[in-house]
Formats: structure tokens, C-alpha cells, sequence
């Protein structure tokens, strides 16, 4: 099985090493194949081409959104771009943004990159090997990514 | 018949689990089949598989959407997408989102979460038992999920 | 010729029966037929299944749009989705919404409802009957739906 | 060869009169075929009808939009479909609008419309005689539409 | 092998002869072939035209987007084409844009838009000389077009 990781030059943490490390550990006989392009628009058609010239089963993109609207509407044409890989594939492409305006400290969205990253890598290993039963035991328990858990409401 | 139910690991209430009870109600004889998924976007490409791979006549989609403008952006991008399922294949998508910034109460979000899931998938069983018809009496009745009707202007 | 009607059980008002009305008698040998679905969400995959499964020439979507913001995005996804009906099946679906926050008044709403289905339930059977030419005589004539018409300005 | 105007009858201002004295002196072999529809959501599918049914080589389209935030959503929404019908055809669409809020003075918004749709007829006069190559000359002059030139940044 | 420009009159700065010139010293080989058009809103058809009509195998495109909602929102519509031109075409097109809120000083948009335009060539060529494996070195390292590199966080 092969497993595609996209990340950017733009990104100021290296997301993409964190992905592989889990991956590796998750899947490990998959081949993970990378693809760095400059920032968020250019992520899609990676993504894409990783699925349908190199055979990926999957893909994690791993995209850093400025704090300008401008940046944020580029973050609504880049994930709307990867929901239309998606569709067009029927193959999940897990994407996984960090925003600037997260936090004001660099140290904090360092540790909410990576475990962004991290989570995610492992929420996608777990639907390549067993679809979508595998995290039906955590539907509706408030996961997350980059922070801890909200918790399930009860 | 085959119904789809999707949700997520970052909801913080189990709306599949209601979801599935009220479809069992309404349609004794067709099969469930779920799909988690880790948040929001992940959805679409679940809900077409379901249509497209498991051959599901319609499915309800159970979203819940962070407070901030990015979480709302999310919200549109997964949304949209969950529009070009239903065209790509002439099935009805309830598109079932609850957005933390409904209430400042985890046991309102409760209330309305449950509600809003069992009385939607009460309007997908009707759809898929009666199409366009069966809805027809409630027609500009002002009917609203996960809070009291608002009720028609007479 | 078959003209489509799409309307929501959300809406607090029966625009379909007032665009149904407008198009008996603006189309007398038309056969109407409606389609009543949940929210605004569900109304583009009726849209398309009135076209492509009945045979429709035209149809005729009436949403009804809350107040917040959220409303606004699914107004945007909604309305976007009955967009790629028209380019897929190049036939004119009239988009028809009315926004709670047009008035505080529920009378006025109403009003305005009724007004805005009939005058567009009148502009699509004028599209059917006499293609691009049919409202040559208004362009840029400042016509409205739901209010008075503004005029041109001069 | 054919070219389409789209205009409505929501605009205040005949710009498709103007648009189309423009195209026959520039193009003065062309034939141009004129589609009016009620609002800028309904122009789209004109445009693409006009391509694909009439065989046009390009359109331009003559939009008005009204003030508030859903006049702006429903901007984003015909213009998104314009860029489809574009993607669709390979064949441009010159996508004019004039937006309410460019001016609190009738007469100015008569103007800049006037202007506009004058400009960009001849925008697309261009396009159609000389391909890529016939705008170059003014590529980085900050040409305005509407408004006197920005010019060039020196 | 070919490589497209599209740039625009409504641009301020002549960022296409900037983005030719490096293309060249990067791809000395390559043949470049230029597209001018009105405005961003016309981007799109064009990148699309110099890739499936000139067999383009990758593109830049120079936009210019002024200070208001209308044409952030103009931006969006742009950007979301091109990754459309992208999906459809599996070829990358970078969508380079200079935002007049980015500087009140002239001077200094002029600065942001040639050193904007010179770097995303050269990522071009880099993506088109040595795919996904060519930015590799410099992931996540933090890097900005127009504006001095933020650098990774450490």
C-alpha cells in the first residue's frame, strides 16, 4: 500500500517528518511517498497527482494558514480543492491545517503542529486498514487534534 | 434498502447511535451501515463511498462545528462538498450540523444535537419511503430541528 | 412541458402553492410538479432529480434563510450547488430566497414571500416560453421581487 | 462568429445596449445575440446556453449587485458559476458587474456602468481578434473599468 | 517543453516580464508563452487555454486584487478556478496574487509584487524540473514570497 504525505515550504514547522515517523510506525509495510510544493493552493493537484500517477491509497496534507482574511479565503479555496481530490477519487485525503492565529506564541504552535500532524497520521492509518469502522468506538467522544480532547457531553 | 449514517470523533455527542435508532424505527427492513470519520471533512468522501461502494439509497451526515471563523469556513467547505455528492449521484445527503456557538450550555447542545439528528433522520426515512411527496403537508410550515418550530406565518 | 416546484418544510410560508398558482396560469398546459424537502441544503439534488428523473423544462426553488450567520454559508453552499444544476443540465432553476433578516415584521415577510414567488414564478414561465428574448423589454429596468421595483436610473 | 450579452433586469442601468453599439463597431462582421434574465444568479446558464446552443465565441455578462451581505454571497455564487461555464467551454466570459455600494450617487453609478460595460466589450472585441497576445501591451498598466486608470507602479 | 504566463491589465506592475525572465534562466530550454487578460476573473479560462490548446505543462498566473470585500471576494472566485484548471489538468498552476492591503506605500507593492513573482517562478521551474522530491530541503523552513522568510520555529 502506498500512502501520500503533501507538505509546504511555507509551513514553519516540519509537519511532513512528524506524518512519515507515525505512518511508518502505523503501516509499516507501506510505502509513504512525499511531495512538497510552496504553500496551500499548490497542495491539491499534489495530492491528486499522488493518488491518481503514484497509486496512493490515501493522503495526508499537512497546509500553515496565515492570520490575514486573505489568508483565510485561501483556506477555503485550498480545502474545497481537496474535498473535490477527494470526490473525485473516492479516497481519503486527511487535511490538516494549522492557522496562525492558533496562538501568539511560536512554542504553542509548535506543539499543536505536531500533534496535529501526529493525530491526524494516525486517524488515517486507522481508515486505510479497517475503513469506516475503525474509529466508530470514539464517534461523538469530542476528539482532538492540537489540543486535548473536549470530551464527550453527557 | 441500504441507509448511510456518517459521523465524526470530534462531535461531542454520540448523534449516530440516535441517528441509527430512529432509522430502525422508520425503516425496519433496511440495512444501517455507519462510518466514522475523524471531523467534518471527512465526511463527504465517506458519504459517497456509502453511496457509490455499499450502494446506500440515502445517507445523514452528522457534523458539529467549532465557534471560530475558521471552524465556519470548515463548515461551508464540507457542506459544499456534501452538495456535489448528492448531484454526483441524484441521492438525498441530510447534512445534520451542530454549531457550538448554538449555546453557551453543553446540556442545550445536548438537547439540540439529539433532537436535530432524530428529527432529520425521520425526514430522510420520508424522503426515501415517499419522495418528494411526503413532505408536501409540512410545506412552508416553518418545521426546525434541535429547536421548537417557528411555525407558519398566517 | 413539465415545470418544477421545490419547496422546504423550514419556511414559514407556502410560496410553493403561490408559485404553483402563478405557473397554472401563466402555463396552462404545463404539468406542475413539487418536490418539499427539509432546508435550503436539500433543495439542489430535488432540483436535479425533477429535471433529469421528470423530465422538467424549468423549476422553481423557494428557500427561506434564517438570521445568522451561519444561515448566510448554507444560503452561499446552497445556492452554489443550484448553480451546477443549471450548468449540468443547462435548464434555468429560479433561485428564490427570502432572508429573515429582510424584515423584523413577520407581515412584511410574508409579503415579501408571496410577491417574490409570484413575480419569479411569472419570470420563469416567460424563460420557458420565450427563451433570452422574452424579458428583453426590462433589462435594466431596476425590476424587484418582494419589494417595489427601483427603476432605472436615468 | 457569435457573441452573447447576457444582462437582467435587476440592473438599473441598460448596460447590454451599450455593450452590444460597442461589440458592433469592434466586430462589426459579428453576430451578437443578446439573453436577458431576472437576476445575476440566473445569468450563468444564459452564458453557457449562449456557447453551447447558439455558438457563441464568448459572452459578456452585465450584473448588478445590491448592497447587503447576501447580495455580496450571491455575487460570489454567479461569479463562481461564470468560472465553470468558462472551464466548461474553454471560451471566455467577461464577467461585469457593478455593485451598489461603488457609489451613494445615482449618476455615478450610471457612469461607472456605462464605462464598464463599454470597457470590457472592448476587452472582449480583443480577446476574440487577437488571442493572449492582444491585451500584452497594457499587461501590469493598472487599467481600470468604471474608474479612471490606476496606471502603472514605477 | 512549454511553460505558460498569464498576467493582467489591472495589475499595477508588470510582474509577467519578471516572472519571464526568471523562467528563462531557469528553463533555458523552455519554450514561454504569454496571456494577458482584463482581470483575475479572466485568469483562469486562460491558464486552462495555455495548458490544453499550447500544451503548456505548468503556468503562472500574476494577479492583482484591490482593497475591497467585493474583490477579496473576486479572489476567491479566481483562486477556486485555478485549482479547477489544476484538478482537471493535473498540471500545477501557481496562483501568485498581490493584494493592495498588503502595503500602503506603492513602493512598496511594487517590492512585494517583483520579488513575489520572481520566487514563484522559480518554484515553478523547481516543480517542473524535479516534481515533489525538488522543495523537499526546505519544508516547513518557514519561506515567504514578497516578504522576508519567517523561518521554521525551533
Amino acid at each position: 500500500m502506498k500512502v501520500g504525505i503533501v507538505d509546504t515550504t511555507f509551513a514553519r514547522v516540519d509537519m511532513g517528518a512528524e506524518a512519515e515517523r507515525v505512518l511508518k510506525e502505523e503501516l509499516p509495510n507501506a510505502i509513504i511517498i512525499r511531495y512538497t510544493v510552496p504553500g496551500i493552493k499548490d497542495i491539491p493537484v499534489a495530492a491528486k497527482k499522488l493518488i491518481e500517477e503514484e497509486g496512493c491509497e490515501g493522503v495526508i496534507t499537512l497546509g500553515w494558514v496565515g492570520k490575514t482574511l486573505t489568508d483565510k479565503f485561501s483556506y477555503i479555496v485550498a480545502s474545497m480543492a481537496l474535498q473535490l481530490v477527494q470526490l473525485t477519487t473516492n479516497k481519503h485525503v486527511i487535511d490538516v491545517t494549522i492557522h496562525e492565529d492558533e496562538s501568539g506564541e511560536e512554542s504553542e504552535l509548535l506543539r499543536i503542529a505536531l500533534d496535529r500532524a501526529r493525530k491526524h497520521a494516525r486517524n488515517l492509518a486507522i481508515l486505510l486498514l479497517k475503513g469506516g469502522e475503525g474509529l466508530r468506538p470514539y464517534a461523538g467522544k469530542g476528539l482532538r487534534q492540537g489540543r486535548p480532547d473536549a470530551g464527550p457531553i453527557e
